[in-house]
C-alpha cells in the first residue's frame, strides 16, 4: 500500500484487483490519522484491530460488490450497531443494536464504517464548531471554521482518509463542510436516502448527503446507501438514473446582481463570475434570476415554526438536563416554545405562497448554480459572533430543503488567494444525476488538488449521452403541415425539424382508397428509382404508442434512409397494400400529387 | 316553463334550445322556493329582479356556453361580488368586490348565481344546524339534520330548486349533505378548483365541492368550476380527463367486518350490502379491508393539530368579540390554544407514518367504497349531544382530505325504510373521472327519485370506452419468451397475452445477416400462403417510442391479419429487405426454424 495513494473509488479499487489488502488500507488509515492528528475529527474511531479483523472478513476482492473494502466515515446522528450515537450531546447518547438502513445499505456492499465523526449539536448549525467534543480543525486551513453541521465528516474527506463518508443536511449541513474542505458535497432530493437510525433533526425537510473527492465517488456511493425504505415515513421510491451527458444546453439560473450577496467578499465574488464563465463556456445558457423569493424561503427555516421540528427531537432533555445542551444550540431551538400549532399552520402557509412565488423563475431554468458559501470565516470570528456567521454561511443552502430541491456541492478552481473555489448545482426533485453530470465539468475545466491532499483532481472520463426522449418520424403523406392528419402530430406534442428528401431508391404510391388520400413509400430492391419528400418531426417517445395505435395497414413505421445517408423512422408501406395504387414516384412529392388531384378534379 | 321541468343540465338546455328563456327559469326557481318555504336555506338570496336583468342579458340561447342560463347557489363562505360573505357568522361578514375564482369561472360560462346558502359557522361540522341564521331543513325529511357544514347548499339542489350548488369540504362537508338529501356530492382532488375567495377553514385540505342531482351534472359543473390558479398556493395544474367506461375489472376496497361501523344502524348496513353487490354483479373485484389505518388518520382532524388550521381563521375575531362565535364551534376550535408548533409537527410526523401504513392497502385496490353516513340523526338527537353524532358523521369521511383521495357521494336506492341510501367511491388525487364513471353506475341501477323531487333517476347515457394506456404486439421472431431479444419487451413492463398464429396470406422469411438472426413476415398479394405462429404482447403505449428506436430496417412496425380475423399491431418487413432471404413459410413457426438451424449447424 503506497502511502500516496489517493482513496478514490477508481484508485482503491485498481489497488484492490492488483492485490493489496483492505487490511493494508487500514493500516494506512491509521497512518494518515497519526500524521492529521486531529482529535476532534471523530466522536468515536473504531479500534485498528477489529477494523482489521473486518477487512479480513472480507475474503478475496470482488469486484461485483460496488464498494469492496471502501472506508467510509458517518456523522455522529447515524446509527452503527454497537457504538454509541451522541448527536454531539453526551446526556442525549444511546447504543444502537442495530445499523441504520442506509449503514446496512453501504456495509452490504463491502464499504468499511471506520468511526462516527463529530457535528454541530443536534445537526443545528453550519459551523462545525457547536460541539462539546472540541471541534475538528478544517482540513485545508485550520484557522478558517470546517463548517458543519457534519464538520467531521467534511474533513476526513477533505484530509483524504476516507472514500467517502454521510452528513446529513437540513439548512445546508452537507454542502458547507464540502465548500470549506475543497470536497464535493452531495445533498440528495428529499426521501432518496432513509431516515432510520438517523437522528432527526428537522425531519420533514432533511436528508442523510454524502461527502467525497470526487462527484463520481460521491454519486457512486449514493448509489449504494439510497433506497425506498418502507419504515421511514418520508422515503420515496423514487427512480436511478445512470449518469449521462446532457443532450441539450441547459439553461441555468444564477443570482442577478441585485440579489448575490458576498458579504464584502470580492474573492468570492471573483471566482463565482469565474465559474459562471466557465458553465456559459460549456455551452449554457446563464439566466440572472431574482433570488428575493428565495432569501424569503431560507428565512422560514430558523425564523419560522420549522425550528419547532428540531425541538420535537430536545423537548424531553431540555426538561430534565437542559444544561447538557449546548447554549447556543439551546437559544435557537428553544425559540419554539413561543410558537403555537397556529403558528406553525400559518408557516405552512407562508411557504406554499413563497414556493408558488418562486415557481414561474424555477419553472424558466433547468437547474440554479449559486457560490457554496457567500465567504468564508474563521475560529475567530465565531468566537466574537456565534450566530451572525453561521446565518450568513447557509445563504445558498438554507432554501434548498424547503423547496424539496437536490444539490450538489463541488469545489472549482482556487480562489486568487487560495481559498478553495465551490458552487452548488440546484435542480428539482429527482434530478440528482443531472446537477453531478454538470457538477463533473468542473473537474475537467480546472487544475486544483482533492481536498487538502496533494492529489491533483482527475479528469473525469467521458459519460455517455442521456437517451433522448424523442423520436424523429419522416411523413410524407397526411400528416405533414397543413394536411389533414397533421393534428396526430401536434396532438402529441410533436415539433417540426425540417424538410428533406428520402435517398434516390425509392418509389412512391397514391394508394388505393381514401379519404383521406395516403401515400405508398417502398424502397425499391434495384437502382436509383427517386427521391420523395418528406418532413421530419420529433415526436415525445412516450406519445408513439398513440400514434402508432392511429395506423392503418396496409402502413406502418420502419426505417427510411435520406438523401444525406442518415436513417429515422418514417412512414413504410407492405407491398400487399400496393393492389390498386398509382405510382406517383415522378412527382416525388406528395403536395405535387394533392395539387395535380385538385387540378383533375 | 312547464313547472315540472327537472333542473338537470339535460332537461334545463333542451328546454333553453326549444325556447325556453331564462327568465321563466328564474321565476319558476322563486315558485319553488315559495312552496319549500324554508327560511334556512338562504343566508342571502338574490332579489328576483336583478335576477331577471342578469337572465335577460344572456341574450339568445348560446349552446357553446356549457353553463348557459343553469342557474346555482354557493356556500356563504365562496365571495361573490357586491353580496356579504358571511361564513355564517355576522361579525365575521365582509362584503367582497370581486367574485371567487370558482364563482367567476362559472359566470363566465353562463351560470346563475341565485344565493348564498347557510352553512355550520366556518364550515365546521357535518350537521348544518351550528349557525346561527336558523338551519335549514333537510330536503327529504324534516326530522333528521340537513347535513353539514354545506347544509343550505345540499338542501337546495335536494329540492330540485337548482342544478347544482357550491360547498366547501374539508371533514366531509361535500359529502354528508348530499347523502341526507339524495344528491349527488363530488369532492374533487385537493387544488382541482382554486380557493381564491374562499373563506378558509382548514387550508391545507380542503376543496371547494359540487352538489347535483346527477353524476353528469356535478362533473359537468366541475369540469367548468375546476382550473389551475397561480394566486392560491394550494391550486394544482391537474389534466382534465374525460368520463370514460373503465375497460377492466376494478378492484373496489369495502371495510371489512371488523372494522366496518353502522353504529347499530342495521338497515343502512344492508343497503350498503346491496350497493356492494351490485358494484359486485357489475364486475367489480370486491376487497375487505382493514380501515382501521384511515380511522387513525380521521382521528388526526379533531384531535390533532388541525384544528389550529382553523382557529387561524378566526383567531382575532376570538380575541376581539369572542361572544360572536358559535358556543359549539368555539368550543371544537379554541381545543387549538393549547397545541405548539412542536405539536402540530409531530401530528405531520404522525400523520406521514399513518399514510405509509395505509399504503399498502390503498395501493392493492383501484378505489375504495364506503357508506356516505354510517346512519341518521334527527334534529333532536343533536339538540341533546351537538357533538357525537357529529363526529359519527364524519366515519368514512374525514381521512379522505388528509390522504389527499377524492370522493363523490352518490345516491342508491332508498333503504328498506325509505330513507335515501348513498355510498362514497374514494380514489388517489386525480382520478376524479374514474370515481364519476363508477357512481354512474348506481344511477343506471336503481329506480328512485332524484332528491326530494317527483322524478325518477335517468338512465346515464353509456359513456365511451376509456382509450388503452397499452398496445397489443404481434411478435413472430426473437422477441417471442426466452429469445434474445423478448428483453426489450420485458424491460418496458410488456406483458405476455396469448399464442396465436397469422391469417392463412402470409409468407415469413429468415432475413440474410444476423445474429441475431431475424425474420420478415410479409403478407402475401394473393390466395392462401401460410399461417405463422405469433406471440402476443401488450406492451404500455409509453414504451412504445423506446421499442422502436431499436428496431432495425428492413423490419417495422404495422398491422397483422390473425387467424381470428383480427388485427393487431405487429412486425412487418419492407420487402426490399428480402435480398437474399430464405423462405420459410412452410415451417409457420420461427422456433421450428431456429431448430431447424441447430440441427444444421
Amino acid at each position: 500500500m503506497p502511502s500516496h495513494l489517493p482513496f478514490t473509488l477508481s484508485a482503491l479499487r485498481e489497488a484492490y484487483a492488483a492485490g493489496t489488502s483492505p487490511v493494508d488500507v487500514i493500516d494506512e488509515i491509521f497512518a494518515r490519522l497519526d500524521l492529521v492528528n486531529d482529535p476532534g475529527i471523530f466522536i468515536h474511531l473504531r479500534d485498528r484491530e477489529s477494523l482489521r479483523v473486518e477487512a479480513t472478513a472480507l475474503g478475496a476482492y470482488n469486484p461485483d460488490m460496488p464498494l469492496w473494502g471502501i472506508p467510509f466515515a458517518a456523522k455522529d446522528n447515524i446509527d452503527v450497531a454497537g457504538i454509541e450515537t451522541t448527536a454531539a450531546c453526551p446526556a442525549y447518547a444511546y447504543k444502537p443494536t442495530k445499523d441504520a438502513f442506509v449503514i446496512a445499505n453501504l456495509r452490504a456492499a463491502g464499504a468499511l464504517m471506520i468511526g462516527k465523526t463529530n457535528l454541530d449539536q443536534f445537526a443545528t448549525g453550519l459551523v462545525g464548531v457547536r460541539t462539546p467534543y472540541g471541534a475538528p480543525l478544517n482540513a485545508v486551513d485550520p484557522e478558517i471554521v470546517p463548517g458543519g453541521s457534519s464538520g467531521g465528516s467534511g474533513v476526513i474527506v477533505g484530509h483524504g482518509i476516507v472514500t467517502f463518508s454521510l452528513g446529513t443536511d437540513t439548512a445546508g449541513s452537507g454542502r458547507v463542510p464540502a465548500a470549506l474542505n475543497n470536497i464535493v458535497g452531495l445533498k440528495p432530493t428529499l426521501g432518496a436516502i432513509s431516515a432510520s437510525g438517523v437522528v432527526p433533526a428537522c425531519r420533514s425537510t432533511e436528508t442523510v448527503s454524502i461527502f467525497a473527492l470526487t462527484v463520481d465517488d460521491a454519486y457512486a456511493a449514493f448509489e449504494v446507501a439510497r433506497g425506498f425504505d418502507p419504515a421511514d415515513a418520508y422515503s420515496k421510491p423514487l427512480a436511478h438514473e445512470p449518469l449521462a451527458a446532457p443532450t441539450k444546453p441547459l439553461r441555468i439560473g444564477v443570482p442577478d446582481a441585485t440579489t448575490i450577496e458576498f458579504f464584502g467578499d470580492t474573492i468570492q465574488q471573483a471566482a463565482f463570475d469565474r465559474d459562471v464563465a466557465l458553465l456559459k463556456a460549456g455551452g449554457a445558457e446563464i439566466e440572472y434570476v431574482d433570488f428575493e423569493p428565495l432569501y424569503a424561503i431560507a428565512r422560514m427555516l430558523y425564523e419560522g415554526a420549522w425550528v419547532a421540528e428540531r425541538y420535537t427531537v430536545i423537548e424531553d432533555l431540555l426538561k430534565t438536563d437542559p444544561g447538557a445542551i449546548h447554549p447556543v444550540t439551546k437559544q435557537i431551538i428553544t425559540h419554539a416554545e413561543s410558537m403555537s400549532a397556529a403558528d406553525a399552520f400559518r408557516g405552512m402557509y407562508r411557504l406554499a405562497e413563497l414556493k408558488r412565488a418562486a415557481e414561474p423563475m424555477l419553472d424558466g431554468v433547468d437547474l440554479l448554480c449559486v457560490p457554496t458559501i457567500p465567504t468564508f470565516y474563521t475560529v475567530a470570528d465565531l468566537a466574537v459572533d456565534p450566530v451572525t456567521p453561521n446565518s450568513n454561511n447557509g445563504t445558498y443552502t438554507n432554501f434548498v430543503n424547503l423547496l424539496d430541491m437536490c444539490g450538489i456541492a463541488v469545489p472549482t478552481a482556487p480562489r486568487s488567494d487560495s481559498r478553495p473555489g465551490s458552487v452548488t448545482l440546484l435542480a428539482g426533485a429527482g434530478q440528482d444525476a443531472l446537477i453531478a453530470a454538470v457538477a463533473r465539468g468542473f473537474e475537467a475545466d480546472c487544475a486544483r488538488r482533492m481536498g487538502a491532499t496533494s492529489h491533483p483532481i482527475p479528469t473525469p472520463a467521458a459519460l455517455p449521452e442521456q437517451p433522448s426522449d424523442q423520436i424523429e418520424l419522416a411523413v410524407c403523406g397526411a400528416h405533414m403541415t397543413g394536411l389533414p392528419l397533421n393534428w396526430q402530430l401536434t396532438d402529441l406534442g410533436a415539433t417540426f425539424i425540417r424538410k428533406t428528401r428520402t435517398a434516390p431508391d425509392y418509389k412512391f404510391y397514391a394508394l388505393a382508397g381514401g379519404p383521406p388520400a395516403r401515400p405508398g413509400l417502398v424502397r425499391a430492391e434495384g437502382p436509383d428509382t427517386g427521391s420523395v419528400a418528406v418532413e421530419v418531426w420529433s415526436l415525445p417517445k412516450t406519445g408513439f404508442g398513440t400514434f402508432m395505435a392511429g395506423i392503418p395497414a396496409p402502413l406502418g413505421i420502419g426505417t427510411i434512409a435520406l438523401s444525406d445517408g442518415s436513417v429515422v423512422k418514417g412512414f413504410i408501406c407492405e407491398a400487399s397494400g400496393l393492389k390498386g395504387a398509382t405510382d406517383i414516384t415522378q412527382l416525388g412529392d406528395w403536395r405535387a400529387f394533392l395539387a395535380q388531384e385538385a387540378v383533375t378534379a
